[in-house]
C-alpha cells in the first residue's frame, strides 16, 4: 500500500495524459475548445487532495487489483467531484468567489462557460471511463458495473439529491436532523461509498468486500462532513479561502446546528469506530484506512 | 418501420417507466427527493417531439434490431437533449423565460434547481443506460461501445463544444462560417450523429451502416438547423414561445446571417441531397428517413 500523497500523485499523473482537459483544445470539428479545456482544467488542477480517487486505487490494491487497470475510473471519481464543485459555487447555487484560495471558475471564466466547465466534466468523466473500457473488451461485465456504482453515487439517488435537498432546506431554513442525515449521505458520503464499491468491482470482489467497503465508506463520508462542520467553527479550517464560521452564520444545516459542539464530538467518535470496525477484516493490510480516518479526527484536536 | 409519432408513443411511454422522473421521489436515503424529480420531468415531459429518440429507434429497425432492447438508450439521448436545453435557458447562458410555450425551468424551480435538474437528468442518462446494460451483460461489449457514441456526441468534443463556442462566439459577436459550422455541427448536429451510431453498435453493424448513419445524422442535423434559421427569419417558426426574428435581431451567428436567405436555400438543398444519398442503400426500407429529411425542407416552403 502506498501513502495518500503517493496515490495522489499517480492521479495527478494520469490526469496529464487526458486530452480534454490538458490540451489547448484547437478549433476543428471533433475537436475540443480551448475554452473548455482551459476552464475545466482552472478547477480539476486546483490543488485537490484528490481524496476521493486515492481512496479508490487504494481499495483496488487492498483487494489485489492492479492501480493502472483503475487509473481512468480513478480520475473520473475526480472529474465528478469538481463539477460538482464548479456548479455548488455558482451564483444560482452557493455563490462563492473563492475556493482553495482562488477565484472560483464563474469568477474567472463568466457564469455560462463555467456551467459548461460542469456539465464537461461530468459527461468527461463518463468518456473517460468508456475510453478505458474500449481498451480491454474482454473484461466489459466489471466495467459496466463500476461504471454502475459510480453513476449511482454521483446520481439522482445519490450526490445530486443530496444537493437538492441542501438547496431546498437552505431556502426553508430546515433544521430536523432526518434532513442533515439525507444531506451529509448524499453529498457528502456517496462520493466515497461508491468509488470504494466502483474499486470491489473493478476486482471482481465479492458481496462481503462490496459490504465491508460500502460501510467504510459511509462512516468516512460522514466523518469528514462532521469534523468539517467542526472546524467550521471552532476556526480550525485547513482549506484556504474557507470563510470561517460561514455556515454557522448563514444558517445552513450543519452538524454543530443540529448536535451541538459535544454531540457533534460524540458522533465523529462513534463515526470513527464504525469506519475501523468495517475494516477490521483485512487487519494490517487495512492499515491505510485507518490512519485515514485517525487523521480526519486528529484533525479535530 | 413505424411513423414518427409513433416512435415517439413508445418512447413516451418508456419514459413513464423510469422512477428517477415519474415518481414523486420521498425522502428517505437513497431515494430521490421530490423536487428534483418534478423539475426533471417538467422539462422532460413538456412536449418535445421525440426526434433524436425516435431516429435511434427507426435506426435500429432499419438495421434488423428490435426497439424494445433499444428503448433505455432512446430515453437516456432525449434526457441529455432536455438537460441542454435547460442549462442553455439559465441566466448565466441563453437567459430565456419560454419556452415551448410554458415558462422555462429556472423561472419555476429557481436557478439553482435548474442547474441541478440538468445535471440530473444527464447523470440519469447514464444511470439509466447502466441499469439496462445490467440487465444483459452477456451483450456487455455491445452496450459499452453505444453508450460511447452517446457520450461522445454530448461531450467534450460534441455538443458542449459546440455550446462553448456558441456562448464565445456571441460575446465576441464572431462572424466568420467557420465558427457557424463549428457551432452547428457540435450543438445541433452531434446528437442526431451519435444515436445513429448508438443504434449502429445495439444492433452490432458493420463499419458500412456506421458511415452511412453518420452521414445521413451529420446531414440532417446540419439541415434541420439550417431551416430552422431559415424559419426565425421567414416568421413561419412552429415553435410556439420562440420570438420571431430573435437571433437575426441579438446578432447571433446563424446560417441566414452568414449566407444570407439565398445562400442558406441553397445550403438546405444541398444537404437534402447529401442525406438523401446516405440512405441510398437501404432503398425502400429507407422510407422513414427519406421523409424525414422532405418535411424539413417542406416545412420552409
Amino acid at each position: 500500500m502506498r501513502t495518500l500523497s503517493e496515490y495522489a500523485a499517480l492521479v495527478n499523473a494520469r490526469l496529464e495524459e487526458i486530452p480534454a482537459v490538458v490540451e489547448e483544445g484547437r478549433y476543428a470539428i471533433g475537436e475540443l475548445p480551448w475554452l473548455l479545456s482551459r476552464s475545466m482544467r482552472y478547477s480539476l488542477c486546483a490543488g485537490g487532495k484528490r481524496l476521493r480517487p486515492s481512496m479508490l486505487l487504494a481499495a483496488v490494491e487492498l483487494l489485489g487489483g492492479r492501480t493502472e487497470d483503475a487509473l481512468d475510473f480513478a480520475c473520473a471519481v475526480e472529474m465528478i467531484h469538481t463539477y460538482s464543485l464548479i456548479h455548488d459555487d455558482l451564483p444560482g447555487m452557493d455563490d462563492d468567489t473563492l475556493r482553495r484560495g482562488r477565484p472560483t471558475n464563474h469568477v474567472v471564466f463568466g457564469e455560462g462557460q463555467a456551467i459548461l466547465a460542469g456539465d464537461g466534466l461530468l459527461n468527461c468523466a463518463f468518456e473517460t471511463m468508456l475510453a478505458c473500457a474500449a481498451k480491454k473488451p474482454d473484461r466489459a461485465a466489471d466495467w459496466l458495473l463500476a461504471m454502475r456504482e459510480i453513476a449511482t453515487g454521483a446520481g439522482v439517488t445519490g450526490m445530486i439529491a443530496g444537493q437538492v435537498m441542501d438547496l431546498y432546506c437552505e431556502k426553508e431554513a430546515a433544521t430536523d436532523k432526518k434532513a442533515l442525515r439525507f444531506i451529509q449521505h448524499g453529498k457528502t458520503a456517496c462520493m466515497f461509498i461508491y468509488p470504494l464499491r466502483a474499486a470491489a468491482r473493478l476486482t471482481g470482489a465479492g458481496e462481503d468486500d462490496l459490504n465491508a467497503l460500502t460501510a467504510y465508506g459511509r462512516a468516512f463520508g460522514l466523518l469528514f462532513q462532521a469534523t468539517d462542520d467542526l472546524l467550521d467553527v471552532t476556526g480550525d479550517a485547513g482549506d484556504v479561502g474557507k470563510t470561517l464560521g460561514k455556515d454557522a452564520e448563514s444558517g445552513k444545516l450543519t452538524c454543530v446546528s443540529a448536535y451541538g459542539l459535544e454531540g457533534t464530538r460524540r458522533i465523529v467518535d462513534e463515526l470513527h469506530a464504525e469506519a475501523v470496525r468495517a475494516m477490521e477484516r483485512y487487519g494490517e493490510r487495512g492499515a491505510f484506512f485507518r490512519a485515514l480516518v485517525d487523521s480526519m479526527v486528529n484533525r479535530t484536536k
